[in-house]
């Protein structure tokens, strides 16, 4: 039985607020707050990089979780803003961590559907190979790519970092995975020139249509209830496509929490950010995520938790 | 049972010769020869990208394996030039070639360890989520970031891209891998501003030790005899690394070919291109893989022919 054990989060204390941008961009606090939902973004120092982003959240999960450093089997870090492309992140946090020569590691490239995929991942590979203790780290700053005078992106994404620990004494297991990808429409998010682009009233329109199908689909697979479910971490692309989803599958507000308003968009973190609370709160025992976005991609899972 | 049912290979026509370049770099051929063991190097066309290279491969499978693009449920590239960062070249590759919206897409980013992670990983993700028609890419053109007054680079590394085909029907199925990382010598093989850089002796140094343990290892953990493996498909770095590894595990050369001489060290395309041709040879019923580099990183895995 492998599963998520604990979660570390980095958000980084920085934040830039949209307030501070409503002259610019033309900007009413209606649209900050119900529309956008995010208030401010977290934003790294200048000179950290993807791996030092990912040792801060691997260090927050060594504060809360006992484990031994020298037993980490297994690194994988999902980012598509990795420190160089070649060699791969998750080599580079191996060697200023020091981890165990016998230690698979390797980075995956997704955004926002990115840590679904991650899980799946981490968990079948762990699985087949006898693996024991894995680490599977979201991180990817998009403060470095954004153009400070697009509304589209400068308002939305934050920065953010999260480690998550698998292991065979989880305190959640996962069911039946859903995967989709829609590849002609990979131009609507994209990063050219070390500039991103983002189309997004295509990209809401994508999330609006494909994410209600997709939750169906998995409840379909797993033979769930969706009114059974205690609670459903979505991506937080902004408020407006969260609430759309929801409603669009009648889900009570209370059971999808939209928290990015101080933070922003963190992309891969989006769901493990909120997940680490989930995962302390017992009266929680089923949790559907869904991440969808760049590709254009999506994905769900749904958590079981476990008598441990 | 989930394994390789047939690969296709893609290297480019246009070959830069290492003869050329004896008096730049003051060369002998015997160097060239017995110490590089490459000739020549397989250039891509200026304007083709990582996703056009793959999809050549794509279209060498399709003529070589009748099987219905329809039903592909899973394209993994492995590679660390994406057309783009964001977003992963699978995507871009899914749009182009049109297949299903159900098929999961990622990229992963790891170089000449790349294919036997890469095979690990499609086998266990399909393996979990119950898929039956898998993709996997290999595509890493080099040419893009080389210097070419870099005698270390610019002589060695050659543009290719493979296509396997993973399903339930498979003339291969694999054993027991085993992985390891050294990331502290992660910037010995390392992209900066565009430019590969290579400390060959460090590079050497770590396969000629790190690789002939990784095969014991790999023989003790499956069980098997290193005198009756059929066949060696070792990452074709140089002629001079591959001849110490098998040197040093006291390998028949008939057993293990380097066959890199006409296009160069290929990366993660390396053992693909090799093995498209033991999947033919019916004598061959065990192949051990072994790939190391970026990374620093290596990865081992041996097949066994089934009865299909």
């Amino acid at each position: 039985m492998i599963g998520i054990e604990a979660i570390g989060v980095y958000i980084p204390e920085t934040r830039v607020s949209n307030y501070s941008k409503k002259a610019q961009f033309n900007l009413d606090d209606y649209f900050i707050e119900e529309k956008l939902g995010v208030t401010h973004v977290a934003v790294k120092g200048a000179s950290d990089q993807t791996s030092d982003m990912a040792i801060r959240a691997f260090e927050a999960l060594s504060r809360k979780s006992d484990f031994d450093k020298a037993k980490i089997d297994c690194l994988i870090i999902v980012t598509q803003n990795p420190d160089y492309n070649l060699p791969h992140t998750s080599a580079i946090m191996h060697g200023k961590l020091d981890l165990s020569s016998n230690c698979a590691c390797f980075d995956i490239s997704l955004g926002c559907s990115g840590f679904v995929y991650g899980l799946s991942l981490i968990e079948s590979f762990m699985q087949r190979n006898d693996l024991h203790h894995g680490i599977l780290i979201t991180a990817d700053p998009y403060s470095t790519i954004l153009d400070q005078n697009d509304k589209n992106t400068s308002l939305l994404f934050g920065d953010a970092a999260t480690a998550t620990l698998v292991n065979r004494n989880p305190r959640f297991t996962s069911g039946k995975y859903t995967f989709g990808t829609s590849g002609k429409g990979y131009s609507e998010l994209i990063c050219k020139d070390n500039i991103l682009f983002m189309n997004g009233r295509s990209i809401f329109d994508f999330a609006a249509r494909q994410v209600p199908a997709d939750i169906k689909l998995l409840m379909e697979q797993n033979g769930q209830n969706i009114e059974l479910i205690d609670k459903f971490v979505f991506h937080q692309g902004s408020k407006y496509i969260h609430q759309t989803i929801i409603s669009r599958l009648k889900i009570d507000p209370q059971k999808a929490p939209f928290a990015a308003r101080e933070y922003g968009n963190t992309v891969s973190s989006s769901i493990p950010i909120l997940l680490e609370k989930e995962l302390e709160d017992t009266s929680v025992n089923t949790i559907v995520i869904c991440g969808f976005g760049v590709g254009l991609s999506w994905a769900s899972g749904i958590l079981f938790r476990t008598s441990n």
